[in-house]
C-alpha cells in the first residue's frame, strides 16, 4: 500500500526512474472539472529537470499523456490517468555500483525491504522523479480549488545559510503566493535571490549539494476542513508531505517556536471581521498556522518543510558493498541537483493541494451530483 | 473516519473528557499476547493527572477495563477494547462558556465542523484526555515490541527556555531508554530537571502555560520497515503524532538543522559492524534519523515533536461570543496543566509503539499462525 | 482489520459471546441526527432472544448504553460507542468441549487462525449474538435515512420447505415494508406464517435446525448511489452481509434466475413516470434490482439471502478433537435458535442501512456543514 | 474510490472502452515473484474477443504492457502497472445514441452519477472491456499460487436452459481445474458444450442474448485465511466478484440450498486426512464451501456466480431519452457477445486469485524479507 493515498480521492503511483515510463492514477474525481491542459503544462514545467546549472542536467520534456477519465474536456469521474514518458535515461551508469550503497539514498533499505530485487537504476522507485506525477496530481486538484478561491504557494525560506523573510501569517495574498508560482526561484527580495543562487553554485562547484526550508501557504481555505485525533490537517499533510524524498521535518504555525512560548502569546485570540457584510470570526495572530483540534480555522493554512541536501555528491565517500559486506570509498558519478529544494516547491504546491482537496470532497455535495435528477 | 488509525492494526478511539467514560478498540492485534496488567497500569500511571503542581488537579484513577479481546490472560487475535471511566468531572463550568469561544482551543473549529452539534464540555472528544486510550493501547503494543528487543523512550529536550542535551544519535542505549520511562521529569540531569520544574511553576504563578520539545527514539528497530512514498516511516509516525492534541511541528534525524548542512556532512557513511559474530550494516553518523528513502535502516529512528503551551491559561484573553458574533474579554476558569509537554512524554512513547507494531506486522508471519497445522 | 467495515462511517465492532459486553463504535456519523431511543430499543427488541420457542434460550435484556458521541439528545460527530452486557452466561458448558470441534462452527478454524488463543466460550467473537451491536447501529442509520424517505424492509422469503410469495419488485410500498417490520413472523399471509412455525418447530423437535431465505427491499433510495467497479452497491452489500453468521448467498434483482432468461426479457425498458409533477425516469420491470452498473437507478433495491440452519444441534455428530487428533461423536448442548433465518430479519435490516448510509454520505454534503459559517 | 481494491495489495484499475488504452496498477505485490509472460498472455487470450461466433466480433491482441515493478524477470515489490492498448474501436456508433438510455446498461445511472460529464462510448469505465486489466492482474497473483500449490477453475454450470454436472466438492483436483482453464467452453463433457453452443448461436440468431452461471473452485488453499465479520472469505470474494459487470448473484458451498436444509444435513462433519504422513483436520462433506466462521478450512473453496444476459441485443427494445425526457423505441447495434458468461470463466479466475493471494499476504512473512538481514 505503499504508493496509494487518500480518503475522498485516491491517488496511485507507478514507475521507476530509469523505466519506460512513471504516472498515477487519480480514483474520485469530481465529474465536470474542466481542465485547461496549459495550466498543467506550466505547473509541470516549474518541477522540470534541466533547465539551469542549479538543477540536474537530465532532459526530460515532462509532458504528461493523459489516457482514462477526461473527455471532451472535462472530467469525467472515472480514474484520471497521466502518463510521463522517461527519455534522458543513463542506466548503464548505475551497472558498476548496483553493491555499493550510496550514503544518504534508499539503496541499503531498499536490499533489504525488496530482497535485492528493487530496480537500482537512478534509485528506481525512489526516485525524486516519482514526484513528477504528484505535481500532475496536484495541478489537475488546483484546478478545482481554483474554482473555489483557494491559493497555494511556496517560498524558499532558507537555502543553506541563506534566509528570506517569512510570510506574514495573517495578511499574506493571493497576489504574493501567485507571484511565488511564477518565479524559478521563489523569494520575497531579488537579493535574496541571488544569494540563494550563489550558495547552491558555491556548493555545486564543491561537488556538494546544499539543503533548504520552504514555507508554504494555503490561502482562502474554509473554517471547518479536517478532523480531530486521526485525521487531523496536520497529520494529513504530513502523510503525504514525509512521500516526497528529501523532507525530514515540518511545522505548522509557529511550530517548534511554541516550544519557547507562553500560551498567552501562543493563543490565537478571536476577532471579528467584516467581509462583504458578513461578519466572520477570524485570529489576530496566527500561531496555530490556521488550525486549531485538527480542523482548519479560516486562516492561512501554513507550513514549513525542512528538505535535506541533495544526497547525491561527487565527493568521495565511505560506504559498504553489500555483496561482501566490505567497507570501501567511492566517488559517485551521475547528474544530480545540487541543491533539490528549488524543484522541490511546485512539489510541496502539489501535495498541499491534493490535500485541501480531499479534505475538501469530505465537506462537499459531489459537484454535479443531482440526487436522482 | 477521523478516530481510526492503522494498517496492519486498527484503532477505533472513542469518549468525551467529560461523558460517562472513554475508551478503545484495538482490532488486528496478532493472538497470544501475554499482557502483563500491571505494567499496562504503569504506563497508565504515567499519564494520570493530578499527581503534583505540575500537572492539572482533575484526579482520575485512569484504570482500563479490558472488556473484549482478551482470554486467560493473552490476547485472543479478537478486538480487544478498554474503557476507562471518568470520575472527576465538573461539568457546571463549562455551562456558561460555550459560546465564547476558548483561544487555542477548537472551539471554534468544532463548532463550525458540527454546527454546534459537538460536545462542549471539556473540550469534549478534542480533549487531550483522549490521550489515555492511546497510551493504553501503545502500552499493548509496547509488550509485544519488548519481545522482539525493541526499546522505545521520550525525553524532555526543552521546556521553555531550559534545553536538556540531546540523545546520542549512534550510541544511545536501552538502558538509558528504559530509565527516561522510569522518571516523571525524564531529562539527562537532575539539574536540567529542577530548572525545567522551574521554568513551568513560573508560568504557572503567571497563570500562564509553557511549551516544550520531546525528544523519542526507538531502538533496536530492524531495517526494512516501512516504504516508499505515502507509507514512509515518517509519514506514519507523523500521521499519529499529529493526533496528539498539542503537537506543532515534527522533525526525524537531524531535522530543520539539514537546510543548513551540505550532503557531504549530511549523508551517513555506511560501514559495517561486527554484532555477535554477524556482519551487519550501520552508519557512523545518524543525521537521518534511522530512516532512508522511507525505510528504516536499523539504526535508532530519533524524532522531535513541539508541544505547545497548553491553551487554557486564567489570563484574561480576547475573544468572540459565537452566538452574539461579538469580540469579548474573559478568563477562563478550569483547571489545566501550565505545560502539557511533561504528561506528553508517555503518550509519545505510546504512539511510536502503535506505529512501530503497525509496520512490524506488515512484514511478520503473523504469530502463532500455523497456516492450516 | 477483521471488525472494522465503511468508508465514509467506519463501524467497529468489539466484543465476545460470553464475556463481560459487546459493543460497537461508530465513526463518521453526521452530527446533529435526533435519535428516538424508544425506536432504538425497539429494533434491539425485534432481535431480541428467548422470546419464544422459536428462538434460543438465552434471556438477554440487550439495552444499550450510548457512552459517546450523543450529546443532549442528537448526535454530536464524534465517534458514537454503545455498549450491551452479556448477563445470562453459561459459559461452563464449553469447558467440556473446547477441544471437540463443533460442525458447521467456527471452532475449527479459530482454531487455526488464532493458534488456539481464541476464546472459545460460545463461540467468542464468531457468535451470533455480535450482530447485536450491528443492529443498534444499523437503527442508528436507520433514524437518518428516515429523514430522507427511504425505507427498508425484509421479510421470510422461505423457511425449510414453506415459501412465502416475492415481494413486487416494481410497485412494494413502504407501508408494506414497515408492517414486515412491526411482524415477528414478517410475510405475507398469516397461514404462510403458521406453516413456517410449524416447519422450526419440527426441527426443533427432531433435535435439529432448519435454513431459510430472506427478501430485503431498501424503497426510495435516490438514483445515482454507488459506483462502477470496486465500489458497485452489490459489492458494498455483500461485503457487510457477508459478515453475518450463517449467510451464504446473496442475489440481487431476479438473481440466479437470470441464467435462463434472455437478454430482451432481463433487460428492465425505461420509461417515464411523472411524480408530483416532475417527470422521472423509471424502469418497467425490476429485474436488475434497482442497480445498473454498481449505482442505483432509483427502483426499489432488492437482495435475497440464503441463511444456513442453525449449526448448534442436539443430534449426535461426529468431528475430531483437536488435541488428541482422534475421530469421536458427540452431542453438543448448549441453547440455540431452531431457525436463526428469522432472528436474521432485523440483521438484514440493520446492515442493509448501514450501506445505504455510507452510500449516502459519499454525495451528500454533510449535514450541518456550513463551509466556516 | 470506486476503481481501488485490497487490503495487502491494492489495484486501481484505470481506463474507457473507447479511450486509448486501459491499464492496472498492482501495489503491494511480494517482490521476487517470477513473471513467466507466455502463461500471462495465455491467461489475455483466454478472455480476448472477436475469437468466434460466441464472442463479440471486436479484435483486440490485448497484449499488457509491464511499465513498472518488474526488473530482470522478477517483480520488484514497487507497484506493477500493465498497460492494454485499445485498438478496435468505433465510437462513432456511440455519438446518435448518447441520449438513449440503453436498458440493461450504466448509461443512465452513469449519467445521474456524473452528472452528463462520463464517457459513453461502448460503455466508457463501465464497460466489460475493464475485466482484461483485472484478468491481468489475477494471472500475476496466480503465479505466486502456483508455487504455494493453489490451483483456481471456473466451469459452465449453466448457459441457459443447459446445465452442466457441479463439481463434486470435496475430491475436486486440481487436473480437472487446470483442464477448465484450457477449454473455450470448460465444461465436463463435450456433449454440453454442443448444447450451451446451440443456446447461445440460438440466442444470437434471435437478435437476443442469455445468461449462465458459472461455478469456481480454489483447491488447496490453506486453513486459517480470513476472518470473522467484516473481513469473512465471503464479504472479500463477492466484494470483488460482484465488480465484475453482469454478475448478479453469488453463492457459496450448498448455498441457497441450505434454505431448505436440516443443519444435520448442511453440517460437514470433520474427520482426519492422513497425507504425506501427517494427520489433518478435513470434512466429509462440503456444504459450507471451505469457509467456517468466514474463514478457511483447508477444504476447497467453492461459489457460484450468476451471469446476467449481455444487455446489448438487436431487437428493438423500449426507452426514454435522457435530454427531450421522452419515452421511445430504439433498435441499438454495436458489437456484442450472445453470452458473456462464457469470456466470463477467466475473469471469475483472475478475481479468486487475486482475492486469495491478498488473504495470503495477511498471514505470510512477506516474500523474501530479512528483518534487517
Amino acid at each position: 500500500m505503499s504508493s496509494v493515498w487518500g480518503n475522498h480521492i485516491r491517488i496511485s503511483v507507478f514507475g521507476e526512474s530509469h523505466g519506460q515510463c512513471i504516472g498515477i492514477v487519480i480514483d474520485g474525481l469530481p465529474p465536470g472539472i474542466k481542465l485547461d491542459l496549459r495550466k498543467i503544462n506550466a505547473e509541470m514545467a516549474r518541477r522540470r529537470p534541466g533547465q539551469d546549472i542549479y538543477s540536474t542536467q537530465r532532459k526530460e520534456a515532462d509532458l504528461v499523456e493523459i489516457v482514462s477519465g477526461f473527455f471532451n474536456g472535462y472530467t469525467t469521474g472515472a480514474p484520471l490517468c497521466g502518463i510521463i514518458k522517461n527519455s534522458d535515461k543513463r542506466s548503464v551508469d548505475y551497472e558498476d555500483i548496483k553493491d555499493i550503497m550510496r550514503p544518504g539514498h534508499a539503496d541499503y533499505t531498499a536490499y533489504v525491504r525488496y530482497s535485492g530485487f528493487a530496480d537500482y537504476r537512478g534509485g528506481g522507485h525512489f526516485s525524486g522523479r516519482l514526484t513528477a506525477p504528484v505535481v500532475f496530481a496536484g495541478a489537475v486538484a488546483n484546478q478545482y480549488l481554483e474554482q473555489k478561491g483557494i491559493t497555494i504557494g511556496t517560498h524558499l525560506l532558507r537555502i543553506g545559510k541563506i534566509q528570506d523573510k517569512p510570510v506574514d501569517p495573517v495578511n499574506i495574498t493571493s497576489h504574493q503566493l501567485l507571484q511565488f508560482r511564477n518565479m524559478r526561484f521563489p523569494v520575497f527580495s531579488q537579493e535574496t535571490a541571488e544569494k540563494m543562487k550563489e550558495e547552491i553554485n558555491n556548493a555545486r562547484m564543491d561537488c556538494d549539494s546544499v539543503g533548504g526550508i520552504l514555507e508554504t501557504v494555503v490561502l482562502n481555505i474554509p473554517a471547518g476542513l479536517g478532523s480531530p485525533m486521526f485525521e487531523s490537517v496536520e497529520s494529513r499533510i504530513s502523510s503525504l508531505v514525509f512521500s516526497i524524498p528529501a523532507v525530514k521535518g515540518i511545522e505548522f504555525g509557529s511550530g517548534f517556536e511554541l516550544a519557547t512560548m507562553r500560551g498567552s502569546e501562543a493563543n490565537d485570540p478571536f476577532c471579528i471581521s467584516e467581509e462583504n457584510g458578513r461578519k466572520i470570526p477570524r485570529t489576530r495572530t496566527n500561531h496555530a498556522g490556521g488550525i486549531n483540534g485538527g480542523i482548519t480555522n479560516g486562516m492561512p493554512v501554513i507550513f514549513r518543510t525542512c528538505i535535506k541536501p541533495t544526497s547525491t555528491i561527487s565527493k568521495p565517500q565511505c560506504t559498504i558493498n553489500i555483496k561482501t559486506m566490505e567497507e570501501t570509498e567511492h566517488v559517485f558519478k551521475g547528474r544530480h541537483d545540487p541543491c533539490i529544494a528549488v524543484r522541490a516547491v511546485p512539489v510541496m504546491d502539489a501535495a498541499a493541494a491534493l490535500v485541501v482537496l480531499d479534505l475538501l470532497l469530505e465537506r462537499e455535495k459531489q459537484v454535479g451530483w443531482n440526487g436522482g435528477l
